[in-house]
């Protein structure tokens, strides 16, 4: 049961991770940049929103540094952005809809890890926002918009759905955080 | 003694801590963003100096996370310039006003709280700076403008009055430090 | 042998410190800020991308803030800028010079730091990566350009470079790395 959360949580924070660097390479690419530029986009975007929120609960090294899961797979829905960015644009509104995948899955698991960290429960669901927030708006502020997040009423949904998985799942959160606890590398 | 001067610390932080948040809370008012969106700005313009900071002398979880007195202040000034922009607006150029308070007052406690972290005396100062001018700079990047205070004169002014009152308590500088080390959640 | 080496990464990462606060300084002389500005520009260019970095090592406080070195480089090189910003205008794109020197050079000691610190290899060079780029990206964007590093292709063969220095120093790359970690506040 404990182990089944945790590897819900993994496999949750890899989809973000992969969303959010689809999301980040599509940006580079419509921006003219090269792979280079793409695969920095696609990896900051990824990364920024937790990396931000490990080293605020004092997850340091923070989880994208420590383990090369994320990294490897940051970097190859780069290269897929690159390749591939017609796929992608057959979605309407691909990025958007990305972030809001993205941003849902990462404020639910953000907020798990703040509250494993013993951070409290207000203060957790706002780190959580700030992992399912971050990486999109470093994007932006990147390629040069304003940060959509800020903006668009699609995100509040988004968020609200992060904040009632979480909230749905607080019965047994405890547990979780017990289970995420020796796995903090997560 | 002591406490007093802890106390005094502490007020003047929930001060900056308050026009920040209306001053982030305003600049997205203005770009039109909706209620999220203005209370993160206002969120982020409040925390990321100081939150710089504490990250740079090793005070993590930093104050705002920490504590929940600053979080409910600024999600308590964004709401209200969500509300009352207006009241906001009468005040001539309000904005460079606010930043500028928060300049001076966070510039001064920034510096006092680097100086308990055993931070030498010039590179304190230059973290209080960053404490003050941190905000603010955030916001303009993330709504889109340059940053007010790499320009205007007025900030200059600020930052001095900050230093020089952070200079004008260093005789009990070394007292104030030591209040400070036992409550460094601040 | 080993002082050597460490010598030579101190010697690196001075020039690295130098030629980035030359380039924020110049970026915000360019754009008219004040000599406040100025100087805020050129730190913040010269330090962000070590301190990002250190941040995510866990080298708390950076070396930056532990130091005084690179900040009294990166203050006086920002005072040159803001002095004679004309002898630097000679040099024909002498921002994209200054940048593409310090980011080999800074990719190759924070590849260097990294790996002292126990990071992964690959890990190392992305976080090198990370310190060569993120001095310039913050200051494009806090001058409003799009961050010229995603853009250009002299910053490719740039990195390479650096890559290629640490790649070279490899066979005695774990001596580097012994005598870094008593010295780890470089």
């Amino acid at each position: 049961m404990e182990a089944r959360a945790g590897g819900l949580v993994l496999a949750l924070n890899l989809v973000g991770t992969a969303v959010f660097a689809l999301s980040g390479g599509l940006a580079g690419v419509r921006r003219g940049m090269d792979l280079f530029g793409v695969l920095v986009l696609a990896l900051v975007t990824a990364a920024a929103g937790g990396g931000v929120r490990d080293v605020l609960i004092g997850a340091i090294p923070p989880a994208f540094v420590a383990g090369w899961h994320a990294l490897a797979l940051a970097l190859a829905a780069g290269l897929f952005a690159f390749r591939f960015p017609d796929l992608l644009e057959r979605v309407k509104a691909p990025e958007l809809l990305l972030d809001a995948a993205g941003l849902g899955v990462f404020a639910a698991t953000g907020t798990e890890k703040a509250l494993a960290f013993g951070v409290s429960p207000l203060m957790a669901a706002i780190l959580g926002m700030v992992t399912g927030i971050g990486g999109g708006m470093v994007r932006d502020v990147l390629t040069g918009r304003p940060p959509e997040v800020l903006y668009a009423d699609i995100y509040a949904v988004a968020a609200l759905a992060g904040a009632v998985l979480v909230a749905g799942g607080h019965q047994f959160g405890i547990r979780a955080a017990m289970t995420l606890r020796p796995g903090a590398a997560l």
